[in-house]
């Protein structure tokens, strides 16, 4: 508060007469210039999707409902009438959808974009004379007042759309126009012109010909980028191809992976990808789970490039040639397959970079290179490039060489590691470069770091996102986390991708879940996510960890392996089961499409997934519970198809096949994880035939 | 679902090997253009202000503290630094104020501008060597490792900033550098030159020095209008002119309103609000109550601007002369009050204008002009002018010079009728116009319309807002309405203004709830809002009403009223109790500070308002019932002050002056609407002497 004292006015400024000549306004401002200020009388605003004031694309793909949003209102009460343009970018002409009015000023368009390229929208808007007239005009003869005036200005504005199409050469349109005009004059009274004048044809004319008065431009044109289907939804299997010989003691090839392809394929997957398939650092070189002292014999991290065979644009001399590699990519798309490499920017201190562009490298004063580090660790096996300085535009040019070269060689999707630990400008420029040779090109970030960075990386053009998902396990956790992603801003541009494992990563929720958790992460995984992947292993519960952390024991980052994915109790049928699910229900393309239901046990997760016209409707019901078996009562949500709370709906058991219907909207279950830990329930919409 | 025999391939894009030659990537592209790219490598994100993309300026008002929030972050894991840059619009220095991390990438910096203008801001963000370098140093240091190197890379960021200020010509810290730099290297231990280099002034002189390593720039400078504080903070008292003369047979003068100066502050306003006091048509002149059959000597609606002589630039002869005017605008200053004048763009169709500008006016085909009207409804006594074709650039320039007129009479204060009738552009350049003169000049939008265009002109441009608060009269409408006016984005840009009533408004609530309604909206309006208002009437409780309407009977709007505002049971103590309030508590001046707090009964809302350091802290409990006596426990904030819930609090209460504790989180209270429907309360921070 004020203490006495204090001077307590803060609203008495002083008004003072102004005595001095007014100061000359300028009134010879040019008439252009007030014109210029005058345009966009219609307001247009709160556009969605626009990424951070247009700054950045939003996402799209071929084929995929574009749903365009915006406030659009005018001053008074005249009649607005609104469209997106869009047309593709570096092409002049546009087409227009309109917008349709849905509530409170907001309009909306649904578009569908037909390449996979770069787009370019914006809004416009403009008073529609002719809708203002229609509506007031019917208030005034419903209230017997004379409209013959009303009737002659009706008919003027339809001349005036005459006028427009005839100076523009449309000259069948303006024919039709003239026809009108024609008959309204010839009308026998003010009572049948108006009828001619209110037609629901008149209507359509004057909606596609009527003069757009007070056009008004959004002040910026927005991106979209569209990617082809598979960078929102895709299968994605990981494996080691130094792996696949079946012998620990010799190392796997691209002739191996070959024979793997049959497996991939029959589980379901679309996607195989590796980690690095480059030659190998000596230098430095790490033993098997992580140790300093490797044996002669140990095979190294594949994450540790470079040595005197190669570095980023080569092959490990052990896995095969470019004409094995070719091979196995035109086998993978026989198998229906496409290939993922790993772009890893990291360099062994034997990398030909180092010698050939020390430039690129970060030297300390005594004249060594600076190692990788989190101080007060050090990672001596691996050196960083450093981006700026020097390394513009070398560096940038050779790195996107690199994808380039892959991309040449048949491979379309690339994930990238720690992005995060690079430059943003580095990945925006890279990946429009990329993209301008090969649209069709995907881009995984592996960016487990803090959120607005991982936002940051889908903005400036990562295609797919690994995402929080690995550690996200209670019921709250997951509703509160998959309602951000399919809610928010972000799912405009962010798509993650739900590996359920990784090299990386032994989740300890696995390592103590046993098969039934396994189980429950896959169908998480594959049903809440447009994106998912599973490293190897997984199929067999793998989950044996260096003790007290998320990595594998015997990583077969640091030595090879071999596994038998037939043993009992793998779960080959649930990876198979919900891949066919995936690809056999449209509800489960759209990403965006997931709805949380109510299900009273917290530990039973209930969601739905759904096609805008609920021609294909799934429930879920998962038991987080890997241990024990749960029961719930939960919500069937009849309301989502117009029924009442006890109404009834038509339900096919996707695990059993079962078909039966659900009477009222509280049905109860019980899941036991050692039977199966999730039900997928179809529900009918009514009046379909099935 | 898909049917079988669909393709139901979504993701088995054909993958081939590319053969044909690579396409040649532009590796010639000059290096300037990538590093024009790569430029920006700081992520800057998500500023609060931005309104619109920086479409339009935020807003402030001189004194008061404006905060800047901004994502900000980099690749990696260096530490980064960023900093708010404002100057006033049209010069060419920026300050600088440094952004302090708040959370989660989050960054915040508290501005205060000192003039009443526009102003420019912007964030730059950079990679900070040298934090970097002191938070890894010390961690290898805590772990016993070697520091020899890092200690003379610590060094040479010392001698780039040195370098970098010599080049500058700042010699002197330049100096203190050097200084900095031969004391390390005369240091006898690595540990020695390491505490010299971790040192805070060593830390501080490099904050301020250092190389700002890839500067990078957010890419819009936005804009903030600083008003002077009455725009934020103002309180209101309407009256006509015309009814000041004691007597209903004589039209009052600005002499007699010279004489109600002193009783309007007494009351406590600051502001006194005029309807127009222009010329009246004849032509169509409507009669009491909103009759159309006058008699002789009915002095018509003041909103029907214009007659013989003269209009918007023109004053009422009966009211008297321009220097009559300019006495009243003296006598007010000197009463510490301001004149608040009526912008209403109608025309009686007797207004001047429409002869010497048709083609300002809307014509009809048979050479009639165009009546304001809402079909079926018209109104003959007004038209209206159309604002685009051949009014621009005339009628444009004709209205900024009506405004810039008033303002030469010492007018800063203009209340615009129903803006949202008029375009938005028209009001952006306009307001622009007239604050290049007056940058003093505060406009209040008269718009009762739909949300987003209440919230459009805000944005143009117009100072403060009629609100929907006359409408919202229960307590959850309150606690809705209020907390999206006080902590959603338009906070930054709309200030409303909460009148309790109007000449247009004559409220159901209070044409049913006596005295005690009065006295509880009044509170509502003066310490829920910054700017608040009435009409006069209101302090003796006038509610007579035309049935079934909000509109008053008799109404001042179309005849001469005479009031004895000295009747029993007037409600003037508790306005002079609350505007003195409003003066004496900052708490009560950031409109903003606003918090609703629990009270168990419906009929109860409890609010606090208080200053960032709660030096100054009310809390109010209104009783929204007005017949009944209601009862009420409720929570004392303790949780704001630190204390626990059994904590005890000294508080005043501000209507008897008791002063006493508060034991416990959880009191209660009686409201007794016939004796006083509210209770203030301070609490006193602890540890305040007071």
């Amino acid at each position: 508060m004020i203490k006495s004292g204090e001077k307590t006015s803060t609203v008495r400024t002083a008004v003072s007469v102004t005595t001095a000549p007014p100061k000359s306004q300028d009134n010879s401002a040019s008439e252009d210039l007030l014109r210029r200020l005058a345009a966009n009388r219609v307001a247009i605003e709160g556009i969605e999707p626009e990424i951070d004031g247009g700054r950045f694309p939003a996402k799209s793909v071929v084929g995929a409902p574009f749903i365009v949003s915006a406030d659009v209102f005018g001053d008074g009460h005249d009649s607005i009438a609104a469209a997106v343009r869009y047309r593709a970018r570096g092409t002049e002409r546009w087409s227009e959808v309109p917008l349709e009015f849905v509530v409170n000023d907001r309009w909306q368009a649904t578009l569908q974009f037909t390449e996979n390229r770069m787009y370019e929208f914006t809004v416009i808007a403009w008073r529609d004379l002719f809708a203002t007239w229609s509506k007031d005009t019917a208030k005034k003869f419903a209230a017997g007042q004379k409209i013959s005036l009303e009737v002659e200005e009706g008919r003027l504005l339809i001349e005036a759309a005459e006028a427009q199409l005839r100076s523009s050469g449309a000259k069948s349109e303006a024919g039709a126009l003239a026809d009108l005009i024609a008959r309204c004059k010839a009308a026998e009274s003010d009572q049948d012109a108006l009828a001619l004048l209110s037609s629901d044809a008149t209507a359509e004319l004057m909606r596609q010909h009527g003069v757009r008065t007070n056009l008004s431009h959004y002040e910026r044109i927005l991106e979209v980028f569209v990617d082809r289907k598979a960078a929102a939804f895709s299968a994605w299997y990981e494996m080691f191809p130094r792996s696949q010989s079946g012998d620990v003691n010799r190392h796997g090839t691209f002739d191996d992976v070959i024979d793997k392809l049959g497996y991939v394929r029959d589980l379901g997957f679309d996607v195989l990808y590796f980690p690095p398939i480059h030659p190998i650092g000596k230098t430095n070189r790490k033993g098997p789970n992580n140790t300093l002292s490797p044996g002669p014999d140990d095979p190294g991290s594949p994450y540790a490039i470079g040595s005197e065979a190669g570095g980023h644009d080569a092959i490990h001399p052990e896995l095969g040639t470019f004409d094995d590699f070719d091979r196995l990519v035109a086998a993978a798309a026989d198998h229906g397959l496409e290939i993922a490499l790993d772009i890893a920017i990291n360099a062994s201190p034997d990398h030909p970079w180092i010698k050939q562009h020390p430039e690129w490298f970060d030297w300390r004063p005594d004249g060594t290179i600076k190692f990788a580090e989190n101080p007060p660790k050090k990672y001596e096996d691996i050196v960083n490039v450093h981006y700026y300085r020097d390394a513009i535009p070398g560096l940038w040019h050779a790195l996107r060489d690199v994808v380039l070269l892959w991309a040449r060689h048949g491979v379309r999707m690339f994930r990238v590691d720690n992005p995060h630990t690079k430059p943003f400008p580095f990945w925006e420029w890279l990946i429009a470069e990329v993209h301008e040779e090969f649209p069709d090109a995907v881009f995984l970030a592996e960016a487990f770091t803090r959120p607005k960075v991982m936002k940051r990386l889908a903005k400036v053009g990562f295609s797919q996102s690994y995402s929080y998902f690995t550690w996200r396990n209670s019921k709250w956790e997951i509703e509160q986390y998959l309602t951000e992603l399919t809610t928010e801003e972000c799912k405009h541009y962010m798509r993650p991708n739900f590996f359920a494992n990784t090299p990386d990563i032994n989740p300890i929720y696995l390592q103590y879940s046993g098969r039934p958790g396994f189980q429950i992460r896959l169908i998480l995984a594959a049903t809440l996510g447009g994106n998912y992947g599973i490293y190897n292993g997984f199929e067999i519960s793998e989950a044996a960890a260096l003790p007290g952390k998320e990595e594998y024991l015997d990583s077969e980052k640091f030595q090879l392996r071999s596994w038998d994915f037939d043993q009992p109790d793998n779960i080959k049928w649930d990876i198979q089961f919900l891949n066919r699910l995936r690809q056999e229900h449209r509800a489960l393309h759209d990403f965006t499409s997931l709805q949380f239901y109510n299900a009273d046990n917290p530990q039973i997760l209930a969601y739905g997934k759904r096609t805008p016209d609920l021609d294909d409707f799934l429930l879920f019901h998962v038991c987080l519970d890997p241990h024990s078996a749960q029961q719930t009562t939960f919500e069937v949500p009849l309301w989502e198809f117009g029924l009442p709370d006890d109404g009834s709906i038509e339900v096919e058991d996707m695990v059993t096949g079962h078909r039966f219907r659900w009477y009222g909207k509280t049905q109860t279950l019980r899941l036991d994880p050692y039977y199966k830990p999730y039900a997928i329930w179809r529900l009918v919409r009514p009046g379909v035939s099935d």
